[in-house]
Formats: structure tokens, C-alpha cells, sequence
């Protein structure tokens, strides 16, 4: 990341520092009259860190609307436990070991408890966004929790399918990642008042956000260190997810090299020779430029979409927070 | 069952099988925009049978309540969809085979798909019942959702652990099946427009029918036939549940007698003569039947909330069922 974004990411963390210091504060005071597993396990989990994207978006989008009450916190905290319930169920489903540097949840617990600590979370963060008594924000939410559901079972269909399609996958990220984040921003101009438009222009940079987000995040998986970011190089080609930068290697190299990724695909435990193969694949094809420049034309989207609002520090933040999303290998 | 519950149960199902259809037709249909998996999944579900009990207590309460419009039919498949959202979780968390005499969808799809599964169902069950844009209605579901998870959580603590109190065991209970059904029939109040005189005794009467219901259930583990109910006798028994016959069975033992029944808990593939022993003690110690007079005291708290309303074939009908909760190895 170059120097200059560094320094307008620094601002937006300080900037919201007391908002960020009351969402902790509700992430474990809203299970603190659960039984001890579950505080045992939120408290493990909301102790990892976390870029609380979701939480900062919900703020900068509220702020930037003009509001100043608590819902937005409660709001933080509700999405935060929707990402969070979904992380626990998604590290059962890949039986994952390692999340945020520490052991996973399921790893520690079991996966019964994983898998019924997630369904607390999801049923607390609906109940408390239910309780704020806004049709929208209820329609929202659920829609989202819907949708997101919707988007992971058809990646794990698309699993290990060479015939996967762009569009196929981009439909995958759309609801698991995406609604989400454009519910969160939306929700924002909601508690600020913002009219039909100010809404929609705020719900659509969370969408392109979003977009932006999972599709760096997948090309992230074919580059990023280990002791970096706390993931496994290649975790997606050895569970055989049919990410974008596979994709684009697919259809550019030749039926025999296809063949020959084809054959690496879902090994589980992968080769260090075997990836070293695939990785040099994709840079024959560029097809690690190729993610990227998706994920930059959705961030370009997203950016567009603040056109819509004057000039102030809270939109100068959700551009910088941009930067970071694309470029976060810090 | 004794001839004549056999009777006014027939009538139950009968007197609302119109209402059953179109509850039927809407489990199917709501999930028809889904991606395949979804719709395999849910039509496996949904074409197993089941008792569809929640959404029995949902029309009846709704009908007694003066109700004549189609959110019943809305909310009891609402119901329906987070009743069958937990047992897609529990058949993960159980490792469970068999499902109403089907293969247990984990088993056909794998467990990933149904965790998935089952969070598309909690969200659609909300995601359907935000839409009436009732904020009670909302609270309701939310907070039974929160507390199915709660209470599955807190069994799962209790598992193998012959210190469990029978207190323990009902707030298990309270959450994980009382909550739901004392949130459905509160619901068919709120729909037909009660006052709160009114929706709370028909709250009480399904807290008190799922508490017997569970308590029932917990008992007839350790009773039912195999081919009779799908289940093997003493699968609670196999897994570790500290379920009621079990600890007043543990409770009234002698303590190297206790000693030996802890033995056989929770040990996956139990012999036929462990089985055959744990019964033994139970007989001696009256066990099933003292489950059995909790599960029929709740059944009359149960019938007592039904005092609230004038005689009416739906009160009669509420009446029928009750004793089709605690007398149904038919």
C-alpha cells in the first residue's frame, strides 16, 4: 500500500475511534446474559481482532446521513454477529483450523458448538435489529441473511466444477458478500433519513464494495503470505473453490495445461509443487491482474456511486476505506 | 391411544385440512425462486411427512382467536421452515442417519449443505415474517430463535454430565421446544386480534404443550418401537442426553448401581445389554413413569390456560391435541 493511503486509512480508524470502542463494547456486552459457552466462544472470537469492515461501514454510512443516535451501534454490533455467525459455520463447512491467527472456533469447541453458537449469533443479531421497530432494516437484514445463505450453498455446488462460469461465480459473491455490505450502508442513510436516492447511492457503494472486497480477497488467496493475513496459500485450489483467478487460468490456458490445473483441484492437502505449477499458470495468463482489475472496476463503481454526495470528511473516509479494501496486503 | 382421543384427532386434522393444504402448498412454494440444492433439499424435507404440529397450534390458535386471513398460513410455514432449520442442524450435530423414516439429509447432501440449508431456512422463516410488519410478531420469532439456540447450547453442556439437575433439564427443554410453541400460539392471538389477557393464555397453553410435548418425547426414547416413530431406543441414552428418565433413574439408584448406568452414557454403539440394563433400573425405579406424570402435569397447565376462552370446536380442538402430544405411539 502506498504511503499516502496508508495515511488516509490511519484517519478513518481514528476518526470513528469512539464509535468502533462502543460497537466492541455491545459485540460482548449483548451475549453477557448467554450461557458461558457462548460468552466463552463470542468472547474468543470478538478477542481475534477483525477489521470490523461491516461495523465501520454502518458508521461512515451513518454519519455521512447525519445521524447521531445509538441505533448505529446496535446496527454494528447486529451485522458484525451476522458476519461472524457466518464465519463459524463456514470454517465447520471447511473444517478449517486457523481464523484471525488463532484456532477456529470448531477447533477448540466442536463443531456442535460452532455450528449452534452461529445460530445464537444470527438469531441475536436479528432480534436486536428487529427490536429498533424499522420495516426496512427488518426487510434488509433478513433479505440478507437469505441471500447470503443462498450464495454459499451455490459456491459449494460450484466446487471442483471446471465448467464454473465468471457470471456463476460473480452470482456467488454478489449474495455472500455483497448483500451484505450494501444492506449495511443502506441501513445507514435509513437511521440518518436520507431520501430514496441518498439510499440507493449509499446501498450501492456498499454493493460495489462489497463486490470489490471478496473478489480481491480470492485473488489474495493465490498471493498473500501466510503470516500476513493468518490463511494458507492456495486454501481455495485444494478445497477446489472455483474463484476468479482459477476461472480466468482455466479458460486461457491450453485443454492440456487445463487439464493439468483440473488435476490439482480439491486435492485437499496440495503439493508444494503442484501449486508452484498453478501459480505459474496464472502468471503466464495474467490471471491474478485479471481479479484485480474486477475487483478495480467494482471499487471504481463504488467510488462513483458517492458521487451523489458533497464533499465532507465521511465520504472522504468511505473513499479511503476503498483503498484499503482493494489494497490491504499491508 | 385409547378410541376415543383416536376420534377427535381424526377430527382435528380433518376440521383444518384445508388450512394444512394450503400450509403445504406454501413450504413447497416459498422456496421455488431457490437454487437447486435448496429446492432438493427442502422438497426431501417437506415430502418426509412430519406432524406439522407447530403449524397446527398456529391455525387452531389463529381460528380461536377469530382470525380469517392468509398471514396464518405465511407464519405457520414460517414456523415450520425454523422448526426444520433446527433439526437439519441437529441431524449435523448428532450425526444423525435416519430423519421420519427418510435418510437424514446430512447423509445425502453432507453436512454443508445441510448447515446451509438450515440457515436459509431461519432466514426465510424471518425474512417471510418481518414482511407482515408486526414488531410483536418480530420480537417473538427473533427471541425464539435466540433461544432454541440457547437451549440446544446449554444440552450440549450438559451432555454426559450425571451431575445435570431436573432443573436444568426443564430450562433445556423450556428453550429448545417451549419457546417456539409458546411464540406460535401467541402469534394465532395476536393475528386474530386478542387482547393480552387473551394472547397470554394462549401462550401459556403452548409453553405448557411443548414442555409436555419434549418431556413426552424425552420418554419415549427409552419406550418407542423402531418402526413405530424412526428412532432407536435409547439413542439419548448412546449420545450422553441427560434427559429426564435418566436422572431421576440416576437420582434414585443405589451408587454403585449409578455407577454402572454412567458407564454405558454417551458411548455411541451401546450393547443390547447395557440397553437392557439401563431399562431394568428404570423399571425398578419407575423412571419412564415419573416422565411421563411431568409430561402429563404440563399437559394440564396446559388445558387450565384453555379456561380463558368460552367453549368452541377450536378450544375442543386444542383440547384433542394435547392429548395426541402425550399419548402418540399410536
Amino acid at each position: 500500500m502506498n504511503p499516502l493511503a496508508m495515511e488516509s486509512l490511519r484517519n478513518v480508524w481514528t476518526d470513528y475511534a469512539t464509535d468502533l470502542k462502543a460497537v466492541e463494547s455491545s459485540l460482548h456486552g449483548l451475549t453477557l446474559d448467554a450461557n458461558s459457552t457462548i460468552r466463552d466462544v463470542t468472547a474468543h472470537l470478538f478477542g481475534s481482532g477483525g477489521k470490523r469492515l461491516r461495523p465501520m461501514l454502518l458508521i461512515i454510512s451513518s454519519r455521512l446521513s447525519g445521524y447521531d443516535g445509538s441505533n448505529m451501534v446496535l446496527l454494528s454490533a447486529a451485522v458484525e454477529f451476522i458476519h461472524t455467525a457466518t464465519l463459524l459455520h463456514d470454517d465447520v463447512v471447511d473444517h478449517a483450523e486457523i481464523r484471525r491467527g488463532k484456532p477456529a472456533a470448531n477447533q477448540v469447541w466442536g463443531n456442535q458448538a460452532a455450528i449452534l453458537v452461529g445460530d445464537y449469533l444470527y438469531a441475536t443479531a436479528l432480534y436486536i435489529a428487529t427490536g429498533i421497530h424499522d420495516h426496512e432494516i427488518n426487510d434488509i437484514l433478513t433479505l440478507a441473511c437469505r441471500q447470503m445463505s443462498e450464495g454459499e450453498i451455490l459456491e459449494l455446488m460450484l466446487d471442483n466444477n471446471p465448467q464454473a462460469t465468471e457470471e456463476e461465480y460473480l452470482e456467488v459473491v454478489a449474495r455472500k458478500t455483497a448483500a451484505l455490505t450494501a444492506g449495511t450502508c443502506r441501513m445507514g442513510g435509513i437511521l440518518g433519513g436520507l431520501d430514496a436516492a441518498g439510499r440507493k447511492a449509499l446501498e450501492d457503494y456498499g454493493y460495489f464494495a462489497g463486490m470489490a472486497f471478496q473478489v480481491a480477497d480470492d485473488a489474495l488467496d493465490y498471493m498473500a503470505k501466510e503470516e500476513r493475513l493468518g490463511k494458507t496459500l492456495g486454501k481455495d485450489l485444494s478445497e477446489g473453490k472455483m474463484t476468479l483467478p482459477l476461472l480466468h487460468c482455466l479458460s486461457a490456458v491450453s485443454p492440456s495445461d487445463r487439464e493439468k490445473i483440473i488435476s490439482c483441484m480439491g486435492k485437499g492437502d496440495l503439493s508444494p509443487g503442484d501449486l508452484k505449477m498453478v501459480l505459474s499458470f496464472m502468471k503466464e495468463t495474467s490471471s491474478l491482474e485479471y481479479a484485480l482489475s474486477r475487483a478495480t472496476g467494482f471499487m471504481n463503481q463504488a467510488r462513483a456511486a458517492l458521487d451523489y454526495f458533497p464533499d465532507s470528511s465521511h465520504r472522504q473516509n468511505l473513499l479511503a476505506l476503498s483503498d484499503f479494501i482493494i489494497d490491504r496486503d499491508l
